[in-house]
């Protein structure tokens, strides 16, 4: 099989870089780097595949670097189908993962082609999950991290980071997190940023494959929306498949935020009116996503949308989901959340991610269940 | 294909029992029961699988009450391989599973039973992760449960047990919670005690179907022990395997306890010197488990033999292992310990089961690793 080929530009000015660029935004514009990939020709979608490996990697034929993969048994993840009224529903439990969340997915690809280029320290800016990964990830790969949280991240998330030998930048905000990570670069060390970083969506396109490979022919797809790296995985991954000759076309993708911060929702639907917050939706806090033209296109041109959950409708969706024995963490319960919100409009096959695991916040859940019983 | 035929039959009088029962062990002489499976005669490995599925279910030519399973997508968990000296490790991340330890397996199959004889609640004793399991399956199959644990079991997995809608009742100790799940057993209610239920077992044998599927050739397998389901299963499965012609011999088995309660280690090498206890290995506390005589005859007959840890070298294999990015609950760090401890005499080719996740027990993370720095 032919390994795919790469192209690493700019997503605005079109000017074109070398994979192995240390630059983590376009350095004549700023704008965030796209990957171009194209995968090698294949008549049926089974040539493609290592089928001696399980996971992500099985797709290697189509992810780049992926001589020597860092990889902590990432992908591959379980499914759960339920039937509920009109709609079929489609499970799928990222939160399986190694390090409890789809970030697994994106940081196994990108702290792969960081050491694949020399590095030794990596630095990442997250509320958690993906601070988590890229700790786990750059720990498995012998490589040092840094990651930047904000200090109202969750206790539990930072202890695990620690845990994992990264160092801990605590800051007073997501956002001041986000610019801490870049300007305190030094010499040598690479900005894995996960909502910058072209290489993350490489890995995040496996779950659309994933879903392929499982026969599931979905009409939409319903999931928390940050940085969007899952939406744009998603996206590109289907996109892949239809490019390939393999489906017809790319579900529609609906994007759920909590109300607290809404960004997606508000470009599409106008600002939120009223004082609005969420604290369950933690998880989702990133007011300014540096990919979010690429994440509105992506939803516009499959005809989807964006929704808004509230903390008491996130409660009930997490109830809801342990009661069936699968145990989300309150930010991923907002797609099931808008799910039933929305059930009406949707119907169909649809796609619902648990993005990551409940595990992680079991503090959370007193607040959620209430007292002992 | 085939189903496979099963006798239930106590172990000790060999008396038959219809696969329906409700009794929980031999009515006649008090002795728990074991499931003899007999799998279809097949010619190779692959033509016993069910290829569309992943996971437990995989291999449902060889499970029973297979029709309609009871799942949450366990099995199918990724591994990770390491070389260290003369050894080359094949640890098996159990901890991938969906709520986070490998007794999904034992759950999986246990509740499809209880589900396909009409049980309407089920109850079980744990120190946490076997009721976080057996809550979770029962959530998935419409069950109610019952759950006693010790007062000391982490408070983090009596919050997700009571999440999952199970019962929680607290006992004075882990012998208590036995004891009373059993004497306090109403009509119609089914006893699924994981130290005693052989059905369980029969879940925990499709790790060994897995391993052999992944084409690792084992010597040995050392792995945590309490009630020991992990390890009977391990032995019952690559019994199978031989009894099949697929392999030529069950690798040793090696169980590892923590000093502070080590009845297999006790029954082998004698008792234990001095006051000695572990906090770290608190999900390994059963003092006296029912099938002990079947385990000390799996060990025997491998040649295997079994290894005790201390509390600070479970700290140490916990912070080795979270440094590699493989996130351990420390009475699951137990079994790579024991390797680090006895590897001059092992060697070749080894298994290490990774059987919890640390996810669950974050807050023994800070007694490992100290203050935040």
């Amino acid at each position: 099989m032919l390994p795919a080929s790469y192209q690493l530009s700019c997503a605005k000015c079109n000017k074109n870089y070398p994979l192995e660029t240390r630059h983590w935004r376009c350095p004549s514009c700023g704008s965030p780097f796209s990957l171009r990939s194209e995968c090698p020709p294949a008549t049926d979608f089974k040539s493609m595949l290592d089928g001696r490996e399980r996971g992500l990697w099985r797709y290697r034929g189509c992810l780049p670097f992926s001589e020597h993969p860092v990889s902590l048994g990432e992908g591959g993840t379980p499914t759960i189908r339920r039937r509920e009224r009109d709609a079929e529903l489609l499970l799928k439990l990222e939160y399986c993962n190694p390090t409890g969340s789809f970030k697994d997915r994106g940081a196994s690809v990108s702290i792969t082609r960081a050491r694949a280029i020399g590095v030794k320290r990596v630095v990442e800016d997250s509320t958690g999950n993906a601070g988590m990964a890229a700790s786990a990830y750059s720990a498995k790969a012998g490589i040092r991290a840094r990651i930047y949280v904000p200090s109202d991240a969750l206790p539990a998330k930072k202890t695990l980071i620690r845990a994992c030998r990264a160092e801990v930048v605590e800051c007073s905000s997501r956002k001041e997190a986000a610019a801490r990570a870049t300007s305190e670069l030094a010499e040598g060390e690479l900005y894995v940023g996960h909502t910058w970083d072209p290489f993350y969506i490489e890995g995040m396109k496996t779950a659309a494959f994933e879903i392929y490979e499982s026969g599931f022919k979905a009409d939409s797809v319903i999931l928390p929306v940050a940085s969007g790296t899952l939406l744009l995985g998603l996206y590109k991954g289907f996109g892949e498949l239809v490019g390939m000759g393999f489906s017809e076309n790319t579900p529609r993708i609906y994007a759920v935020q909590g109300e607290g911060c809404a960004p997606i929702y508000e470009a599409i639907h106008g600002k939120l009116s009223g004082d609005r917050s969420s604290q369950l939706a933690d998880a989702l806090k990133i007011e300014d996503p540096p990919r979010k033209e690429e994440i509105l296109q992506a939803i516009k041109s499959t005809g989807g949308d964006a929704f808004t959950v509230s903390d008491p409708e996130i409660a009930a969706a997490t109830k809801e989901l342990y009661g069936l024995g699968i145990l989300a963490e309150p930010s991923s319960a907002t797609a099931y959340a808008a799910y039933k919100k929305n059930r009406e409009a949707l119907g169909g096959r649809i796609i619902i991610p648990v993005t990551g695991t409940g595990l992680k916040t079991i503090d959370r859940l007193g607040e959620i269940f209430g007292q002992p019983h």
